[in-house]
């Protein structure tokens, strides 16, 4: 069905959540487009990320809940174990009714969709194989991959990345967690929680992409609850006889493996982009514009984590609809980011919502906590551990973003969320009913007081 | 301390959770006012509702989660069980402690309490015992008990309401639970959730206050998981030698004990307000503005679960500070009252936001309906039952309320909560981002059908 020696209207390379979300939407327009997807179908967040990582957290989380069994009268949670391979096979069977689920949305038109690799020969012009596409604009949305540092080669049969992670048969006794960004610090609790031996290492004090010291103090507290952590660790690694020894200044401890999530590469090798002379950052992704993701100066667009940026899966969508629009309408008015939105399912979740950077260093900007030690809800549950920060401008209130780590935080993210993308002010929160007992009503203590240091001010 | 034949700004009576709010705004303003009290100290909420039942739910849920453990790997779960008295005892434990912080907020005001019961000789002049009060103003905040139905009377040793339950040594076997309003369906859950044989059984078909028929249907079949529901019941109740048969129509059950919640009466008798001349309900409650909480005519105002109406904590705080604001300053603007918000902590929760009833009858507003049944994050955590029905106007897509049971629905119900109380619309909520893979999808589902149902309008 795919004609060559034609124009298409657009050309999307990968069939990822950006790219499907972007042929979707140029479906909307056109029917003169194809997807070129290299490899097996079925997205990231089906195969190795979103969805399998939560799985694993919710049996993860299950399991560690028996604590709580024996102070609320439940008897018997000394008879509990968890069997690592029954475990690993149920997430693999829900991750596959994902991958599945994927697949099958893309019935409605498969056959657009060309197996091989892509490769530019002019803007314009791509290679498939032995195939030659013309194209008037082109999607590149081919994803990313872990990268693993160089330190690990030689250790390879024992490192494991979040590819690897949900094929295992078994875990680890011990294991060395490498990197805690977001996935790092979910598979870290999951382990822990499950029982591994955990030692989560950092090369730097901060966890995730957090900003603010005091939810950092707050994280990394729960973390150690659960498993050693290291953090501004320069680490080494000496294999044994039986696993490998780690140290960093005079701590050391040994361990069987490593999971290794120390940053993502983008999928941009041998696709010809140097050859075009598109301007490119050190990492070799083209200069684009975030609003129409568009490279500069070409027809070619970016959408998803190929632009290593952001690798999350509402933006992924969302940049592959914004690149498909700008592609097939190059003089639509660019439609605004959303506000930037970052949830860490760990347990208390942990999330970053809106420029706290910005909110951080500017003066201008108050800040209103709020500590879940006390918290009724949380304490009536047994989980109240946690804080809010919401950042405000302290002449008018107007929300600028937040970081916190408490329980339901994936929840309040999202309440949160809203408030900063219709411009709400904490005023206009504070006049929204928090009902009783909920965790809201933590975050409610937060918005009074950055109140408070309005009126002071 | 407390000056009498004296005339007072303001004088509460009941030191409940209404009281409270409206004796610290009059403290703002005043110190010439008392609050008068009844009995000990500590609120309805602290001591009988919120708390005790959120944390026997809290138990329950824990324990029924053991039902997931095998297919998630987890070995061990038959050797698990509950013990009655420990769970009640773990739930009074953590009660005291919330009724102890309610009474310790009272340390700074605790001379301007006065400790009697309170009847008006005239509008502006209150007995309290042997003691006479003259006041400017008396804000009535006595709060409500519940109504046991004259078919139970005989049986009294085996009826428990909200105010008993919490202070048994042991649960009952089999208990039929009267009336599925909010404290109906939570306490029949945990008690089906923790291995009591439990009856259901409600007067009509509609449960808690919903509306919708689809979202009543969605409940109805959750809580047919765990025990047997008889709607639009008219039931009888005979003795047996060991407890009771309860009958309605042809289906017949046997039961030990019965949980009467089928509503409250608001502690108004010998208050002497009938001899004041001021207009009443049937129920015995004056007419007041719901603006202002002011009594038709006189210079008393109503608040909290009194005024038999939206018997919730953030209106009885909410009530209470209008009031405390109007009887101080009685030519002040009355401040808009919060939209209607109830949430039902059952699992999956409940919620009901706005003026539903209003929404589900006029032509003029559409529904935008999610099912949770194959809702990635539901699935994923073997919680797929739901549904979220968002209401909102045909011509712009104002938001005008939402009724759904749906995992983490506490949650769902602020954001909507938030939407309503901003005038937000349906675009405006699908502008905000979603994150993945979150319950919140499936409100972003709900939303996207009614935009879909705005455009074909």
């Amino acid at each position: 069905m795919v004609r060559v020696h034609h124009t298409f209207d657009a050309v999307v390379i990968g069939a990822g959540t950006a790219g499907l979300s972007a042929f979707k939407e140029i479906r909307q327009h056109t029917d003169n487009a194809i997807l070129v997807q290299e490899g097996p179908l079925g997205t990231t967040c089906a195969r190795t990320a979103c969805m399998p990582s939560k799985s694993l957290l919710h049996t993860a989380k299950l399991y560690e809940e028996r604590k709580k069994f024996p102070s609320n009268g439940i008897h018997g949670s000394e008879h509990l174990h968890i069997n690592f391979p029954e475990a690993l096979k149920a997430v693999r069977r829900k991750r596959d009714h994902f991958v599945e689920s994927t697949i099958e949305g893309m019935d409605s038109f498969k056959e657009f969709i060309v197996d091989g690799r892509a490769k530019f020969e002019t803007p314009t012009k791509l290679r498939v194989d032995d195939k030659l596409f013309h194209t008037r604009a082109t999607i590149i949305a081919t994803g990313s991959r872990p990268v693993i540092p160089s330190l690990f080669k030689p250790y390879k049969e024992d490192v494991i990345t979040s590819d690897d992670l949900f094929e295992m048969r078994d875990l680890p006794e011990r294991i060395a967690v490498i990197g805690l960004g977001p996935v790092g610090m979910e598979m870290a609790q999951a382990l822990s929680f499950m029982g591994v031996d955990v030692l989560a290492i950092n090369r730097s004090e901060s966890l995730g992409h957090i900003k603010d010291s005091k939810i950092n103090a707050t994280i990394l507290r729960k973390l150690n609850e659960t498993m050693e952590v290291w953090l501004d660790a320069d680490y080494s690694v000496e294999p044994l006889d039986k696993g490998y020894r780690v140290c960093a200044g005079n701590r050391s401890k040994e361990v069987d493996a490593f999971f290794v999530a120390t940053g993502r590469t983008p999928n941009l090798d041998d696709m010809g982009l140097k050859q075009l002379g598109v301007p490119m950052d050190s990492h070799g992704v083209p200069h684009y514009n975030a609003r129409t993701m568009q490279v500069n100066g070409s027809p070619i667009f970016m959408a998803g984590d190929v632009t290593d940026e952001r690798a999350v899966l509402h933006e992924a969508s969302n940049e592959g609809r914004r690149a498909a629009i700008h592609a097939i309408y190059p003089d639509k008015e660019p439609t605004p980011r959303y506000p930037r939105l970052e949830i860490i399912f760990t347990e208390p979740s942990i999330a970053l919502i809106g420029d706290t950077a910005y909110a951080l260093r500017n003066n201008g900007v108050i800040t209103g906590q709020a500590d879940f030690s006390n918290q009724g809800r949380a304490v009536l549950e047994e989980r109240n551990h946690g804080r809010i920060h919401i950042y405000a401008d302290a002449d008018d209130g107007l929300l600028r973003g937040a970081e916190l780590m408490c329980p339901d935080g994936e929840h309040i993210a999202h309440f949160l969320s809203l408030a900063l993308s219709r411009h709400l002010t904490v005023k206009h929160l504070l006049e929204a009913p928090f009902y009783h007992p909920t965790i809201e009503e933590g975050l409610k203590t937060a918005c009074k007081d950055a109140l408070k240091q309005l009126k002071a001010a």
